[in-house]
């Protein structure tokens, strides 16, 4: 199966979004483990779209299926499902931030140790990864997948640790930067986060079953209970016994990824005990007070702007109006006509509502911007409509710094904020005026005074430069170019 | 290639949903007509998810493609189009309101005439379709279909009529009901709107070629000009020579169908002059002024009751928020785990948004209630997210009378409102009070000051059992029952 | 579905080979009409390959299915013949002889007609099948596929008779050249064969149900009994009530093909009474008499001329070997490498057996030469192999009138022997000497003293241009040309 | 994607032949490699039918396509080989001996090694591999597949050498039982052959480049010169500076596989200098001097008899003829009426041709016997058509003892002449005579005077019970019971 045809044009307005990294779920000791995975990876569906698997365990073998697309293309039909029997399962949705999107890199990965199986699922991204790889490529561990999970597979099967959960240890402790992991073996489900719990990871309870979940609306969709949120630097471990948490690591503060709330965990999340919409409108209302705009409409860029767009309005009231029409049947991109047509790519999933634009001035509303040539388009798009004046203002600070921790972001010659001054922006999108919220007015509306200069309270160096770990695979970079796999494979 | 599964738990929402009959497109002369048609139809999606279908002229051949799914699962793709050539193309998008949803009766249909190709698309139903066909069929026709479409066809190959243009009037004298037809044959497009105009088509230009749509949003995608609607009654020819507009049948005033505005059309589309998400919000705000509540937020039932919310939250003061999120990875139905999650079909779609609801008094505003199974889930989901009041408002009347001409609503005995009082519906749903719009509410929200009961300006049946033409097969149905083919096949 | 892709190497090889044409299996009342169908279908798989159907009828509803491939591909799957319920089934294979291979034009066709459906299967040309195509299109008849069939069901469908068999006798009467029809209505199974008997029909009886097929080799698959053919210009019908035989046209001497004996049917098959392998042995031993060879092997090639290779043996007395050894995984036409590799199309379905060729003089044994281009590899191939002579044999004589009956032979132009004389086909072909069976050896070897200049046993056209009926559509075909569909559609 | 199904009837049609094992391909420095590749597989298809794979090195980078199904399903398309650049291949075709036919068993294995790539296919069985596998297991290595082929990889990856070829030595050395391998490298091409020369491996040239193959039939295909067999314990390197050979192992005398020529060989190629068409001939000469039969007519059962039954013809004088009639189009099992129809089975592949045997004393000449379940039908089926007498010849002598060397043999129980004696095996069949060939008639049939019981010639366990190599895995088994790969996967 090879991943669908993209288009030039979809892959513009593609690379004008950050990429959502990966979600994972995993349940313990339910009838329909399957069946719920599937549920809860389809919840999770917004932070990976690229492909999705599933490892069950039925008390003798284990079960996999892993494919391209959207869980619901697959993991909704009774035959898969009925394929993945047992009382425990791992899923994983997954867009790709190291490693190709191949098969072989889909996850749950799979490795039959010494005496057990071992499946592991992984949201996040180790910035020593390659580094690692390297050595155990070197020291004769083949591998199968390009990802950096393999990497972990390979340190727990060759830990010479008796106990399964130490040799997992073992494994955590060669690895730097950020990770969320569900993991499973003949008699355990596990859940391990990063010591800074860069990426989130919730706990639930069905049915008296244990869930683990990258984000509380997965639980909500089958029922679940939320019970809390793993901690920074805490494994845990589910058997027939019962819970068993440790925390391996020296302990340090948490600083979860500030992306999280602004941009990639669904709305309806619950992340850190903070509710996602509620999060997104108070930075929509901390922007109305820091810039707010003389005009006649608050106009949201649909969907990731709704709810900052509503904080606004209600801050500065001024009206909020749909002024954008979104396409829910997207997901292609099509032929372009050879006879150019303006704009084709932003209309295939926009549509201006000129009846709301026609003659007003529109403060535009969304949460960031990268590249910058989506907000261009919509900027045009809202003129063509007639809009007397267009205001563009985003619900978080520039991004001048790429991410290394699970989020595809360009790199920093294609951040426009990282090359461009405010004003070259402004010209750039062709507003009449632009503004960001500032890196406090986060903070505020996170309910601090301010960002802690010493102590960060989250991971924001997408905005700071100030990145929370070391960075090795980077620093080795200049010296040796990076090669991962030379296996390109089709199927 | 067979339709894909449907599980009950996706029936049964899909139930409760108006279905939306079909979309068209046509264009004359210009070289991307396949892709452009292709567009088109993806902005027509929302009329027709079941299949679609192109059908080109190259100036020589006719060429088809035809296939169940959306029109991006197909028509996105380069193989495809190139398999359309050709400068004049039309296309269909379908959802089954007669006939089976087998690909022999997805549209455009064809005929090879004498002495010319004859396809044809038809958005709409004939309320003598299968009268008519059983005249044919006892006269020697062959049908491939059992669409109602298919009798338009051979009405035209029968005529005796030297000129095309007058055996498609001939067809067009016989037919009873709603249509909106676009053909083509080796020489014309041709678009036709039965006498009262109760399914839209609008004319537009794109580099001077003329287009034919169902609604303007499917002229924005392209950046087509719109030039104006075709008129109840018009039958619109366009050929090498340029345009020639007749009106064969006698002259009435229009009657467009309401629903159009009230729930088919798209949000930004323009529907007889009047922007449809201006409809939309004015008869929420209407419905605010029959209906208000006293209560602390206005949370519209997404994404179809987010207009008149908008419009019932300016009327009355009350502010607007997110109370449901949506999922947009929806189209799929899931295996149900055996052991029972509650409300499962609903939380596949949404999921209550604790923050907004919890503690709150708040009104949920849809467009309309069918079966009324779905508004009981969201009730129930807004009480168990902890909500204090649940009033339900409905932008539109109660439907009490099926639709013969291209929607496809349940029997009477389905309809809630044919069944139950308003207190009952009120009970059946759990809400803690319930408001219709009046039917003058409707017609003050379009300008009027109220309907016109000796010739009402629209097509208004559901909320009156007011039908505005004869129902042949309706008054036959019950001495003959109905028969339709007897051919099943799946490929 | 689309065809396969065919590769001009593999065109090559194809063209210079005779295309069987088509055919037809039906039973009646027996509950496992579908699955035996099938299996009658798979048994006459080498009468053409390019697609298959099942019609089936349960008592109540007719259900089709019609694919693109062999038959195996589609209907040895369960759940495709549980598609096809019913007591009654009949099924066609195709090799297109008129009309492209598109799904539409898979048989068998179905019309619902009044007050009964229809369905049929066709083995043969109709040689007016164009002709009445455009009376009945002028007539308003709307053709759905490119197939002579189809005017046989306009025919029926048209005529006013009230009993259903007279409708058909009516259809028959229209028609010129060759034809064996199975035809299907919801109380009837319907044979029948043109008035030369050109194309066979057996009749057979399984658990007392009377079967229709091609050829006996479709009886002994399932273990049915033969029972007799069905004579040329016999109408037979099979219900509840038996079975009824008529002769409805003027009684004239049967004239069945030819190319049935030397190339088309099954050798395990008896036709007419003869068993198809002795029938091609004895031609192999009169071409012996009439042809010998001064040689070391006999060597057929595969798998066409193996029983003439061994009647030759048998007859001169020089030993059978097989010198050329065919890949049985064919099917296929593999991408040619770009660095030219010699004879690869030749060698991707055979292999000279070195062992067997190497320094012998070999006569080469084959059933006909039609384009002459295959022989020539093979002459070649055995070259290389190291032969040291090679005599080329031909089991037949020469073929210089193209078929219009229902084999698709190339234009006269493309024919070696209607171009070349025998010495240039000799040297065309590169062998060492060459001879053809004379048009007296075939009636020999088929048990008469010679050919019957007056009334001719056999169909002949081919060695002797002498076509058994007229032929409308050549005729016309000076005038007017050709032009049947104008739609193409791939799906 | 998943297996085709395989329905009871096929399987035991299926169970009663031995499966062809494995066959490998590699070429070195071609421009057209991957094409060529997929040529030679195609002629190694009778070799392994399940699964086919094709590695190729574009100089930078490894690409990879395996696929389940036939090699001209997937490696005919010009897609499939433009996805597979470069100017070096190797490939694959399987039947599983070891393992599931997954995909993840598909060969060539990749592994990236450091500082280079290596994939690898292999034709044979290790007879220590599941005790190699269960060392390195427990070492940390990750098994991906549960082929024994992956062994060899790890072994290589863990080699502590610095040159590739030592490495590649030092995995050779630990390994036990029969193997060809074909690896490439970033760098290399190379082949290797057992210490005993079991399975067979050629090498041959086109244009200048080495190719390496399991049977000269792959040559011919491509117009490949044969240059000579690779040895016994031969490791053969090619690379830009030219061939290089070694003989790593301690020398012995080769004993090649007996089957290769009596059962798995094309009957087209060469086999250590001996051709098998003319083998399998002399084998049936030696079985008609042996075991003579009064009879009429010598039939063959196709297509595996028909050289040994010429040989047998030509040594008795008794004519050779077609009394069983092959259904070219097989593959496929077909649902089987539930109204049970005799003998379905075998007649889905062969008829008996009625004319040849009825009221004749026949000799059935097969090359082997398995379970003799499809013997007893085809002698029943002769039985049916008439044959006076059937006596039945086979070309070997009894099977009673399993393969563990790369043919699928049945477990001893299950094969007929290891729990029968020869009169129970004639009763059994229900022939008039039964005789096998002598093991010493094979031995003079391949030129010897009789096997050396010292050092046998050949690889004969099957006959003899005289294994070849110890049997590490056979032994372990009673201690500890298989377990090969916990993971079940379809993808």
């Amino acid at each position: 199966m090879t991943a669908p045809d993209k288009h030039p044009l979809d892959l513009e307005m593609h690379a004008d979004r950050l990429r959502e990294e990966c979600g994972v779920f995993g349940i313990f000791g339910h009838p329909d483990a399957a069946a719920i995975t599937a549920l809860g990876l389809h919840a999770l569906q917004h932070r990976g779209q690229e492909a999705a698997g599933i490892v069950s365990f039925d008390g003798q073998r284990f079960h996999s299926e892993r494919r391209l697309g959207l869980v619901g293309d697959t993991f909704s039909r009774r035959e898969v499902i009925d394929r993945l029997p047992g009382m425990s399962a791992i899923g994983h949705v997954r867009y790709s931030t190291t490693g190709e999107t191949l098969l072989r890199n889909v996850q749950p990965l799979f490795a039959e140790l010494d005496p057990f199986g071992f499946a592991i699922g992984h949201n996040g991204n180790l910035t020593n990864g390659l580094t690692l790889r390297r050595e155990l490529v070197r020291e004769g561990a083949i591998m199968q997948s390009t990802t950096d999970t393999e990497v972990m597979l390979h340190l727990v099967a060759r830990s010479r640790k008796p106990r399964f959960i130490d040799r997992f240890i073992d494994g955590l402790k060669a690895l730097e930067g950020a990770y969320s992991f569900v993991g499973l073996t003949n008699k355990k489900l596990v859940g391990a986060r990063d010591p800074l719990g860069i990426r989130p990871l919730v706990l639930g309870t069905l049915d008296g079953c244990p869930i683990l979940a990258s984000e509380t609306c997965a639980l909500d969709i089958i029922g679940a209970k939320y019970v809390r949120d793993i901690e920074n630097g805490e494994v845990i471990v589910f058997d027939d016994k019962g819970a068993h948490s440790q925390k391996p690591f020296p302990l340090v503060a948490q600083r979860p990824c500030i992306f999280e709330y602004i941009y990639f965990a669904r709305p309806d999340s619950v992340v850190g005990g903070r509710p996602v919409y509620q999060v997104r409108k108070t930075l929509g209302a901390e922007l109305g007070r820091e810039a707010p705009a003389d005009a006649d409409v608050i106009v949201p860029v649909p969907d990731s702007g709704v709810p900052a767009a509503l904080g606004f309005s209600q801050e500065t009231g001024i009206p909020f109006d749909l002024g954008i029409i979104r396409n829910h049947y997207v997901g292609r991109t099509f032929i372009e006509p050879t006879q150019q047509i303006r704009q084709l790519g932003v209309r295939l999933k926009h549509n201006a509502n000129r009846a709301v634009v026609a003659g007003k001035r529109i403060v535009l509303v969304d949460d960031s911007i990268v590249r910058g040539t989506t907000s261009t388009k919509i900027v045009q798009m809202m003129r063509d409509a007639g809009a007397k004046e267009v205001h563009f203002r985003i619900a978080s600070p520039p991004i001048t710094h790429p991410d290394y921790y699970g989020i595809d972001t360009p790199d920093r010659d294609n951040l426009l904020a990282a090359t461009h001054s405010l004003e070259e922006m402004r010209q750039f999108i062709g507003a009449d005026s632009l503004a960001f919220l500032s890196v406090d007015g986060i903070y505020r509306a996170m309910g601090y005074e301010k960002r802690d200069p010493v102590r960060p309270q989250f991971t924001d160096h997408c905005f700071t430069g100030d990145y929370p770990t070391s960075l090795t695979d980077q620093t080795a970079k200049s010296h040796a170019p990076r090669q991962l796999s030379l296996l390109a494979e089709a199927s």
